[in-house]
């Protein structure tokens, strides 16, 4: 059995998600008969607070779909520098969307973020879309009065905000506040039932019912019209029902796992992004280098993604517990020891 | 319990799916890492005899992205005129991959394909794709000898084919051969893992492991990469291996269904379009109105769509028995005779 | 000094219009300032009879600009089946504007074009254009009649039409109304300038005000924002005052040409396709061979394009007097004779 | 006669353009035909160092056409953050090529450059293009050694990169080296023929004659294939050949402006963006409105753009003389003086 710290992507089913899976009633949702789907919809919709909510396949999905749905091909949207939207979608907005990107620094300045937004002019773009991300992938969480400020600016311009929200309830737990209220700065927000919550597949987009309308049929565009998706949605709703408080825990763990890394010589946790399940941290390479510390930890039965831009990332999620973490560290200990 | 006759896409997964789902194997398919779905893959790519293939969340998913895995923008796609990616897949193909579509005859005529394809010239697009089907949705088969002299055009002028093959063992089982065959004369294949085979979700794409590569990235952009997607992949395996060979029990009461419509005053049935589970038939206005039938069907405990183009299309399917069709026929006899 | 039949996009600009080019009032257009674009609009307004007018550097800019202008992406246009817009743009309609071309036949059978509007399904494209197209490239002009059957329908179902109305004046000349009449059957026209009136560069696009605020600003962002235009719209005002009434004489000539090829052996000329300055034929290849005839004819100082789908095209304008046609009618019966 | 100081876009034909223009041998250009196109891209490509050259519309559309023939869709390009490609072609790069738009400072520190370029990750876009602009339309020039660093680091990459020269003769000027050193660094180049060199229309873009090949369909595609555009090109080659050198006269204008500005109170001039021919100065709004300036500057026959982000910007060009300088200054001290 791995000690998986790459991501929150890893967590497996709970049994609870596998029976439920076993035994869900279901129909063919493209004709809106699936009515575990629909039940999946209803709790997510109340839970964020939103009219109406819709099944999409993954978190980038819901993103981009949400893109589609709020633009018109040839409008330019705003995104954080650092988002997933504009870092790790492959570049989808541009290409199923039509729409341009220009970047705001991730803890939005908004004098600045309202100085990017465009007048009526014959030479610029529409400014139709701002996203706005939170949790941040960067390991922080933007606190609730920058997220109402955002909204204020983005309304008096009429300008719609979409929210990365595949971490939302990491927020929501961070902030010790309900996760509507932070979907409420958000006019649609994608939320990844599968990461912390543990759903294998899914996530779910919510707005008003007339944007999801339009979202249902271009999710259809997008091929995401699944069949009997109540197999999928029987495990999201354990997951919204039931997951959501225990990530109490990965977020305890990852201020464990912060405070034994600093055991570790030349180990510099940012502690400024320890909002919730992750750990950013450098090692010099003096001490241990890249590749080694990643070979190392894999003979140990322990998984790492390897340093980005400098950083290592590790992730607590369900499949970590404080005991694993002594594992690791115990585990790091040995390689940089032996490797001196 | 109703008996639905409006697609095969209204089936139910199994109970072997349904325990193989439960239990199956799982981890996280962006990092390759689910076993469940390379084995599923394994056996597609084996089944259709190609080197490669990918698990995807739907039909028209599996479409699009080969589209836009074997085009630029830019080119012109040469697609049937009643086919699926062009009638049923919301305009995709241009808003995705920007490629503009032209269509031929459903039954191919070579000649008039031939000279739909376009000269090296200044004002013409490349002609970046040929998009085949079969089986065909209007309920016929494409002989094998039409696919291999198409393909042998396209491969002269080094066009790529894309086979839309949902129905693709329907197409084998009437013709009596293997699937296989069929899928040699394209380049890339989708195969629906739900519709006649019964698994709740998705589809897989076949062709080159070059070709798969490319279509893996352009599958995280569409949102199409899963998680844990071994949950459906178990589902998936078993339509695969088990599922086959009972399609000759739906083309059978596709037949009998026909012979006992028949019976019916003024119903002609397209006998010419009867290859498969599909059965498509005309009923006199004068008879019976189309929402009496439907309605009337409806409070027998039975569903079907209404007329599209003046046909009705009645598909069976694993929860269609002959016993099921006696029903149909005496509840649509007892409804014309009530509105007479 | 060349007989060039391959086109009358050929023709030289007049030594009025050169003039008019070298004493032109000029002004920033895009800062709305050069006074001669500005009347160039309003008197193609006016001739159009439509609320506003734009400049444009080409055909295929104004056409592909009114397709982006009245559509969103993902729609779905209709177009005929050997339209410019579909076989000459070279496929810029999907990668510009994102939107899914399917085809009717060049003469419009109404009940079809009917049939083929899309319905609000999931499923399906919205109908966003009907592109229609006169006087067609093959040599015919469409009825009045036909033009207003067909925008009766798309004004009851709320879809805008589009003419590409490249030789709007010679259809208007061929069926003796006012162009403005024609006009009236669309909501948007786009007019050439150049082709048989003359003009060395440019088109204008009329529509509704709103429509070509609109256009105006996609204008730019296709790049088509000029400068100092005005020289070119001063070419452009001689096209539409002075040059209109001309085209009879290259509709006689076009007659005259087509008596006149008859006289050789084995030339067939479509008689039902010479409404307009073009005249198609077919020539027996066992008379004289295509590469034979391009060759001895460049010898001859004439220019021809060579067969298209076994046709050959000679276009008549400006450029070619009778005297000019009993040049070429002699050289090819010199040529065949020289070569059987 | 107004003294315009809003633009360099404004400069109007001279004399001997008009008569070029009058007398242009032309043809059809879309067949090749028109000879002084022809030499007017011969001598383009001969000036710039490349081998091969294409007349185009703008300067929106040349550097639009680039960025097409360059990439794929799906791409992501690296552009200046305050760029005219970003900030002010009407976001036309996602809309017409699908790429997205990734920013780094207008100063292009290479380290950050560096680290911006994607690597080979199913997560992320291809770098399929850096753009890069000299002279910037802030006023300054790139140093030719900073140009040189950024191309060996995207040639080691085997990223193409394009420059946006639309003003690439007054960094030439500025820098006092061959415009064909600074086009050296990079793969294409477009370069306007209006703006300070005074031709009413039209860019070139130079590359290689592979890339100029793909462009000149593109070009198609886009709209820009122009017929008898000799018209044009005869006032783009006195543009080239003759009007360079003048814009010596522009800069030292500049400085002059900036010199006499500083006289007036509050005025600050950004002295290290002034190595063109533009002018770029704060003035308090305690001084003088920005409403009162442009109003009372306009009824003394002067026009100027408001300011922009705080900005004045004052562009000199062949219309703005020494003479109009101290007529520019005058008013502006007047209107202050009236005002306050």
């Amino acid at each position: 059995m791995w000690i998986d710290l790459r991501s929150d992507t890893v967590t497996q089913p709970t049994d609870e998600m596998r029976q439920a899976m076993a035994s869900a009633e279901v129909g063919d949702d493209v004709y809106g008969d699936d009515p575990t789907v629909n039940r999946l919809e209803e709790i997510a919709a109340d839970l964020l607070g939103k009219e109406s909510a819709l099944f999409v396949p993954s978190g980038t999905f819901g993103n981009q779909l949400a893109i589609m749905t709020h633009t018109h091909s040839g409008d330019e949207i705003l995104v954080g520098e650092d988002s997933h939207i504009l870092m790790h979608e492959v570049g989808a907005a541009a290409k199923l969307s039509g729409v341009q990107t220009r970047s705001f620094p991730m803890d939005i300045a908004t004098d600045k973020l309202k100085k990017m937004i465009r007048d009526d002019d014959i030479h610029v773009p529409r400014t139709g879309l701002i996203c706005v991300e939170n949790a941040l992938s960067d390991g922080r969480v933007i606190p609730l009065s920058t997220m109402k400020t955002v909204y204020a600016l983005a309304k008096k311009q009429s300008i719609p905000i979409h929210l990365d929200g595949a971490r939302i309830f990491n927020a929501a737990v961070s902030l010790d506040i309900m996760a509507s209220e932070i979907a409420s700065c958000a006019d649609s927000v994608n939320v990844c039932l599968s990461k912390g919550l543990c759903a294998p597949i899914g996530s779910v987009l919510v707005g008003t019912c007339d944007f999801i309308a339009k979202a249902r049929k271009n999710r259809k565009l997008m091929g995401g019209g699944l069949r009997q998706a109540g197999i999928l949605a029987a495990a999201g709703i354990i997951a919204l029902n039931e997951m959501v408080t225990r990530l109490t825990d990965d977020h305890k763990n990852a201020r464990y796992l912060a405070d034994r890394l600093e055991e570790i010589e030349s180990c510099r946790v940012y502690r400024d992004r320890l909002d919730i399940n992750m750990v950013f941290f450098t090692l010099s390479e003096s001490v241990i280098s890249d590749s080694a510390l990643i070979s190392g930890l894999h003979e140990a039965g322990i998984k790492i993604s390897g340093k980005e831009d400098g950083e290592y990332r590790f992730v607590t999620h369900c499949g970590v517990s404080a005991e694993n973490i002594d594992t690791v560290i115990q585990a790091m200990k040995n390689i940089i020891a032996n490797h001196s």
